[in-house]
């Protein structure tokens, strides 16, 4: 596989992540797939840390996704082990096995216990994954364990991302001041209906395990799950925060209600938003980064599955490839949907000009309009259904024939 | 658009379609939006004649559907008027009154009622239809009514379509012998979740109406609605067929349990699957014909929505495009369908090739005989979910980048 170009709608740079007290990490070459780059990555948090994780609703997880949401159980976490190059889903007895030995070594050179270790692994399905591999590497890496830089970490995840990604809030929590890192990779196989692709999320802050999970599980409707690149979900599809707690002055929160979250939840939101955003921006051969809004459905729901009808539609999404506003296409996904709409009361937007209304196209429209604003990178398209109040938004990309260039090699 | 080439899958040539009695059209070029090629079929049917007909489940029906869901009340019918390059779907108070106009036009030729005389559209959404069009060319069309070649109006109902696509059986029905005839139209906005794209099937068999329809709606489930080229469905989809009773000796059967029906039944599902299946091999781009087969799933419902995660997966799809047996990505779809499946049971064979078997790689694998039959045209993937009894079939084609190229452009 060619790598392909940096995405044209990339962040200009990686943010800037600053440390996190309690979390250190390094990076190896384990040579699972990629030669001449490191695909393995270390995390470490102090004692004391809390964890929270939402994963795919695939009915065929990978193994590091079952060994997570059982370690989960116990609500603490000392260790993150993740590989990419090889998903090791859809490997049976040696999947299993390959999970349990890898939390044992890294358990031995931490000082910890397996149960404490989470595991996630990206790329091809069905290869089976030696825990060898990680063998060699793991001991070297311990002793390079450092506070930063961020970037690292999120490099080494990267499958056929074309930048790596990450994103980070800090706010008042209580009296301390607490930050949160986020990196994700991903850029295909990416679809909604999921808990999301791998991010990991780490802060100092001091928040009790069933409270930091509900605030992921809440926030992760209208960010991770709010995006689609291809309709296509993965096996491993992993979510994960940290609390490290050794924010100074931080103190313990272990009430979902307590009204000191406030900032907290919207930075919260803010990072895994910014992530998902930056994993669309990173779909595979995109060149359009779309906004769908619908509002006037009948509830919430009903206008995220009209939008993501359209979201998904090849035919809307080759159109915008070709920067045709090609606004019929919207009918016809809003028409498939399956949901309450009244064909003679859509009206439909590209960007600020209303094409079609009540039914038809809209008298003023004009093709010169659109089509200049179809040159844009960021592409606004808005559906009013006129029958009630929901309203919603997802995020997805353009389907151009670099997705197909890149996804007819990618094994080999 | 340039005109791509005739589809590497069509069938070596039109199949021999013999004249159906009661049955007459002829072709016109009405200029709608193609220029040097007919795009309009009249087809005249003799008194007598039953009609039944399955629609698009779109929310969003273009004029022509609601006029046909109408016309259909009453079970008979005398004309039927087509045209391709615009679909008259989303075009309000217009779209109705030219669909109107039209009827009333095409009555007033051949002297029948409007509500005998049946109307199917398909081409560009949102753009209104000038009625007008028709007007200039029906009187000239209705002088040369002729029985044959059924060639004709099937090469006028084309779109993106890369060949006319046609379908006949003859069989005995009673005492009488009786023809079937079909011919469709689709390439690209074709997804299982409705009645179909245009297709238009004429017997000489004298069926009532009511019987026709029982016979219609249950053929379509595994032919029209069992194949999907993109998962996009149309504002327009429509199947018609139409009894002339005309056959010699024909008794009229009244009676959808009339066991004289089977070989009827039969003939009518082999011309429906038939041209189910020209559209999938010209679905847009296609250059792979592929049989997806779900097996020891918990039902036939249950099989066929895996099926149908596997067939309109676009990672799957650009796998079979790139001739990769990407089997992981199937693994994918099977997990993403949302139905029972326990992934340490599933198997997975392309062609006779055992892949997969209880949840990972099968231990006879080999790369070089999956990778000698992916170069086929024709695939046959097929999966065991190993939990029930429950069985079923749909048809795909591969994902490739000419599709982008189609729809990138489509409207200009």
């Amino acid at each position: 596989m060619t790598k392909p170009d940096i995405s044209p709608l990339a962040p200009a740079s990686f943010p800037t992540l600053p440390e996190i007290a309690g979390v250190r990490f390094a990076t190896a070459e384990a040579g699972i797939k990629y030669k001449g780059r490191a695909d393995v990555v270390l995390m470490a948090f102090d004692k004391g840390t809390e964890v929270a994780g939402v994963f795919t609703r695939s009915k065929c997880t990978s193994a590091p996704v079952d060994w997570c949401k059982k370690a989960l159980a116990n609500g603490k976490a000392r260790a993150l082990l993740v590989n990419s190059g090889n998903a090791n889903a859809f490997t049976g007895k040696r999947g299993r096995e390959t999970v349990k030995l890898s939390a044992a070594m890294v358990a031995e050179t931490l000082g910890c216990r397996p149960g404490d270790v989470f595991l996630a692994s990206t790329g091809v399905i069905g290869e089976p994954l030696d825990a060898m591999k990680f063998k060699g590497v793991l001991a070297g890496t311990a002793d390079r364990l450092a506070p930063e830089p961020w970037q690292m970490p999120a490099e080494a995840i990267m499958t056929t991302d074309t930048f790596a990604k990450g994103a980070s809030r800090t706010v008042k929590l209580g009296e301390a001041t607490v930050t949160i890192n986020g990196i994700a990779k991903g850029a295909g196989m990416i679809a909604p209906d999921m808990a999301t692709m791998l991010a990991f999320v780490a802060t100092d802050a001091a928040i009790a395990a069933p409270v930091l999970q509900s605030l992921l599980s809440r926030s992760v409707g209208d960010s991770f799950n709010a995006i689609t690149v291809d309709s296509d979900t993965s096996t491993s599809d992993t979510v994960l925060v940290f609390a490290t707690g050794a924010a100074k002055d931080a103190e313990r929160i272990d009430n979902p209600r307590d009204r000191r979250l406030g900032a907290f939840r919207k930075a919260l939101d803010a990072v895994l938003l910014d992530l998902a955003q930056q994993i669309v921006r990173d779909g595979e051969g995109a060149r359009k980064f779309v906004e769908v809004q619908v509002r006037g459905a009948v509830s919430k729901p009903s206008a995220r599955r009209i939008a993501l009808s359209i979201a998904n539609s090849p035919l809307v999404k080759t159109a915008i490839a070709g920067e045709d506003a090609n606004w019929g296409r919207v009918v016809m996904a809003v028409g498939k949907a399956g949901e309450p709409a009244d064909r003679d009361r859509l009206a439909i937007w590209f960007g600020d000009t209303r094409v079609a209304h009540r039914g038809e196209r809209d008298p003023a429209y004009s093709e010169a309009v659109t089509s200049a604003y179809m040159k844009r990178d960021e592409i606004v398209l808005a559906v009013d259904i006129g029958l009630g109040k929901g309203s919603d938004r997802v995020w997805t990309c353009d389907l151009t024939k670099e997705y197909i260039a890149i996804n007819g090699d990618y094994r080999t």
